[in-house]
């Protein structure tokens, strides 16, 4: 239908633009638009392009660094050029800075002379330093937080290393991102109870799948004034100094030179594709363009950026119109603040009944079935021609849960706005999240189809939706 | 049989030896015996625990260090213990040690201001030096030593990228070992071409499946007087220059500062479990026992040395004695010189009719199914009664080829010794081989059994063998 208007105009810009608005006063959930959606989106290479400056021209864009405020700038660009309405929001973030890492076990039962063991490990972000020369201490191996506390007085002074397994069959099976989060708790958390007892520094086993003696990193939950040493060493050396452990006391000597550094100026980055007749409504999706620092960020989360950015590419080449306006938004400082997810919060407070619906996209690239959405149960029949539209590329599948909502979204979410997020075959996902691994070369061109053709249908669907959404229950 | 020797005897250490000996001269190859060796070696933990033991306490071991030596020391000890008799065959041997190594993409098109791109690389074995401060060049991207040598004058001061992919389905399919010898041939032969043209450094593309990130080291082939800058990128850096390099003319920093030091002092360890009635006659088994420097180099080739160790200690369980003395050997320098099989040449070249047959294990603790022989094609149908011993734990097969021999005894493969290596599933050991993820965890235990088994099993079989086994044709 469109393509027939197309040829008999395009004539002025004028009667371009009138046709536009004629063209988006149609039933805007018919079918024939979600498959033409669908369909242009399966057939365009654009996200993946974006994907790739973002990788490649870019890299590693950890909040407060250079890569992150070029980033800033390059999807900025890019979203101008098709037209969108751009708006750097100011956000202040923390500038964590990596120093040097390294560490060697130097003692332990059965060590031949002058024999020592190297550890390959990762600084956690928020991270404190030990000095310049290291710092040396006995290594405690705890498997719990409990186990950790039945250690009393002997934590001080020790390092004390948390050695708890990443249960990837847990992710093989569907359940990637409840392994996560078992895994993180001990990160996010261990390494602060361990400084509460006293002891000169903290090592995790690295969270996240695949032994290939590389470690993952991710933000720790240290407070200043007990910012002690912190770091995930690969699932490899864990098991080793659990061994060594085994056959007798041993000694780490350990150097971890980060900074904190005064918080930095950045920018989530928003680009509205405007809406017509009920344009001050609002349908957000995003992903976060910030990443850590030792890969691209390719998964982590270049396929989600990438993927809402490539809703306004799909639109324009269709010359489609919402109804409501469809906001992409590429947040800043997901990994270790989300002080954009919360800026924009604090910003919009008052116009939260104006948020029809926040999408975010963070847990990889991987092939997409779906959604998981957080609407009330009765309103999902409603979203049955989405389904349709999305069943011929194997992504019709719709999970509601009381919670959906990605981190930078959650806000919104728990202040009542109805959130989705794709659901994505994440079996491999933690095992590039946070590594040096997570580069351009594992992402599938053909999943990021998929991804934009989700994103795109399901953020057009909800912006012209007939019915009143309704708000969520809160969650907290 | 002999359980009830035992449970009658072991009255006094000269009754034992004197059953020993009764024993070994009663049918050496009965089937019996031979499900004994199978059985025992299937219910032994003892050439696990020596892999530990090598892995953990000791380390890698590249020819020259400390962990070299400490490992000659541990074997040495646990043969002894065994009551195998302990030779120390001295080998001079190349001490090349790795220095820093680091790098960056410092100029691409469309790179944002102040933003360079990090380069994972480890330096190859023999590689020369950078200035301390490293040396910045442009990079010039190929594919074969053909593309190369077309580009002629541009070479001299630029750094060679060989991009060339390990064909992982190749090892998949069963042909690790050829898919392994295409991309070797690269990282040997590469650098020296591009050293002879001229370029300032050479790097190659990571020699090996799994994509994580990590870099695979190896011996590359560089002459004195043009020792150039060598090192292997992992895949993922090798594919980020070839896109960067179809954008533009790009730019690399790179730092690396090996030195090659004097040769060191170093040695094979020999340990004889002396024969009987042939004594003079030797059947070699063999792994090699240094390592590369990035890890403890479990499956390279620390379960072939475990292996070969096995084999005395299943037979002295179960107090068997072979006609001819099997020796085993835990060969210094496979990696960057082969100097230690060259020296046992040497020694041996007027006594190579004295040496049976040779055995060498090095292509990992993956699953064997059975043998690899270079024996002449008569003498394939006496080695039934060993397939029949093998099949039970799945390793009867028996192939012939005209070349059969590790690295170490390839100059007595050539000289006519006929040469054996276990038929092992290698599909997975390109993965881990030369990388910091060769490491004890990897290792199955129950493998590791069927391999003391497999080895074991031929050991003995051939030791004992009544038939003249005979020459085979030279292969060069």
């Amino acid at each position: 239908m469109k393509s027939v208007f197309k040829k008999s105009l395009s004539l002025t810009v004028l009667a371009s633009s009138l046709l536009s608005l004629g063209a988006s006063a149609a039933p805007a959930n018919d079918p024939a638009t979600l498959g033409q959606i669908r369909d242009s989106a399966m057939n365009s290479d654009w996200a993946y392009e974006r994907l790739a400056d973002l990788t490649d021209l870019v890299g590693p864009r950890l909040s407060g660094s250079v890569g992150a405020q070029a980033a800033v700038e390059q999807v900025s660009a890019a979203m101008r050029k098709l037209g969108a309405k751009v708006t750097l929001q100011p956000v202040k973030v923390p500038h964590w800075v990596r120093g040097e890492e390294k560490a060697e076990v130097v003692e332990y039962a059965g060590r031949p002379n002058g024999v020592t063991q190297k550890v390959v490990l990762t600084a956690l972000g928020g991270s404190g330093a030990t000095p310049a020369a290291g710092l040396t201490a006995p290594v405690i191996v705890v498997h719990s937080f409990e186990e950790l506390k039945a250690k009393g007085a002997q934590v001080k002074g020790s390092i004390v290393l948390f050695d708890v397994a990443f249960d990837q069959e847990m992710a093989d099976r569907g359940q990637a991102g409840p392994a996560y989060g078992a895994g993180s708790r001990i990160r996010t958390q261990g390494p602060r109870l361990a400084a509460e007892m006293g002891a000169a520094a903290a090592l995790v086993r690295s969270v996240g799948g695949a032994n290939y003696r590389i470690a993952h990193t991710g933000a720790t939950g240290l407070v200043d004034g007990a910012r002690i040493p912190a770091a995930a060493v690969t699932a490899e050396d864990a098991m080793l100094m659990s061994r060594l452990s085994a056959r007798g006391p041993l000694k780490l000597h350990l150097t971890l030179t980060p900074q904190t550094l005064p918080d930095a100026d950045s920018f989530n980055v928003i680009a509205d594709w405007p809406g017509t007749d009920k344009a001050d409504e609002v349908v957000i999706v995003s992903g976060h363009l910030d990443s850590w620092d030792l890969a691209t960020g390719a998964h982590d989360d270049g396929t989600g950026v990438a993927g809402a950015m490539g809703v306004i590419e799909t639109l324009k080449k269709l010359d489609l119109h919402p109804r409501r306006t469809i906001r992409v938004i590429a947040w800043m400082n997901e990994e270790n603040g989300t002080r954009g997810g919360k800026a924009y919060f604090e910003a919009n407070k008052d116009k939260l009944d104006k948020h029809f619906a926040a999408i975010e996209s963070d847990e990889g690239g991987g092939r997409p079935f779906g959604f998981i959405a957080s609407v009330t149960p009765q309103m999902v029949k409603y979203f049955a021609p989405l389904k349709t539209a999305l069943d011929p590329i194997g992504a019709g599948v719709f999970q509601r849960h009381d919670q959906a909502a990605g981190a930078d979204i959650g806000p919104l979410e728990r202040a009542g706005v109805p959130s989705f997020q794709p659901l994505v075959d994440a079996s491999f996902y933690f095992s590039y999240h946070h590594t040096p691994a997570d580069t351009l070369d594992k992402v599938s061109p053909l999943e990021l189809k998929r991804h934009v053709a989700v994103m795109t249908s399901l953020s057009w669907f909800l912006a012209n939706m007939d019915e009143n959404i309704g708000r969520v229950a809160k969650t907290d």
